[in-house]
């Protein structure tokens, strides 16, 4: 495997169809992890931006507002242990990283820490808006690049369908209880988004 | 099948595992129905909040912009035609309610047109935000009521596992790409949302 660029043309197809990701960021040389359902594309180019639902008592989003810069990463189907473990708080175990044998990485040019081994990454800048943040606990950031696992995601599409589940997405439901993603189904006439 | 009410604070479960949706909307007795893959849980109780991402070329945007008031609907893979048709705008075609068969319906005690046979149904008031709309394009509803097919969805539960194909949801991707919701993976330990 390798990971690959993804043009910022294409990057919104890495979570389109809607997985639970993981969120990550870094200041003052303390980085942290979270899982998030609620996390969405907002724009295409020119203005690729994503938003993200960080509620005030989450460690990493104090870590964002500092910084200014987070990251997304779409986990694969194996990985729902680590999902559940990234959903505990760091308030609540501070060595929730260490704990959970997490590797962190970072892409070339980007001071943001990334997980090893999830099937995509979408590295963002912050757009400060008290407003949302405060009042709706939202948080948009301006996409600055994107990756790809090679084995999942090849010339601008996910090959699910010829991958075993393990590397499959994750869609989280409640309780414990996640969907991975399924069969392909391609209609004919193409949707104008 | 029925529909039956599902408790405000268990709506999030209806779109928390990232199903595209349709938008329906009414304004001065005209209605309209658009797809959107752009639409994400908020908040739960005692603030249940929707948000989804409406282009300023969107007939439907005007509608909610005018009424207050919009519904997302979770389609059925078996609507997967119905969702793409729904993606074309009503300014290039004004009929694309009627030439695509769609019938709507009403709940009781709410004027928001609702798509029949979908799989659940989140019905919303607007919160006005102009700086929202216009710079991101993005339209904050709260929660006001939610309604499941209780084939696939009981005691707050999707039951995906149980039921055909068909009646899976839908997760777009792009070009006309979806993916079907797949298997039920259930962690023990329990995340804290």
């Amino acid at each position: 495997m390798a990971l690959q660029a993804v043009g910022l043309d294409k990057f919104y197809r890495l979570i389109n169809h809607g997985p639970t990701v993981m969120v990550s960021a870094k200041d003052g040389g303390v980085a942290n992890v979270m899982s998030a359902a609620w996390a969405c594309v907002v724009d295409y180019l020119p203005n690729p931006k994503v938003s993200v639902i960080l509620d005030k008592a989450a460690f990493t989003r104090r870590l964002i507002e500092q910084s200014g810069y987070f990251a997304l990463q779409v986990p694969f189907a194996k990985q729902a242990n680590l999902v559940v473990a990234m959903g505990e708080s760091r308030h609540d175990n501070p060595n929730k990283l260490t704990d959970n044998g997490v590797e962190l990485f970072y892409a070339d040019g980007f001071d943001i820490p990334l997980v090893a081994e999830c099937s995509a990454y979408i590295l963002c800048r912050l757009i400060a808006e008290p407003h949302n943040h405060e009042k709706h606990d939202l948080f948009i950031g301006e996409v600055l690049a994107a990756f790809a696992d090679d084995r999942v995601f090849q010339d601008g599409r996910w090959q699910f369908d010829s991958v075993p589940d393990e590397l499959h997405n994750l869609h989280y439901v409640a309780g414990g209880q996640f969907y991975i993603t399924g069969k392909g189904l391609k209609v004919d006439k193409v949707l104008p988004f």
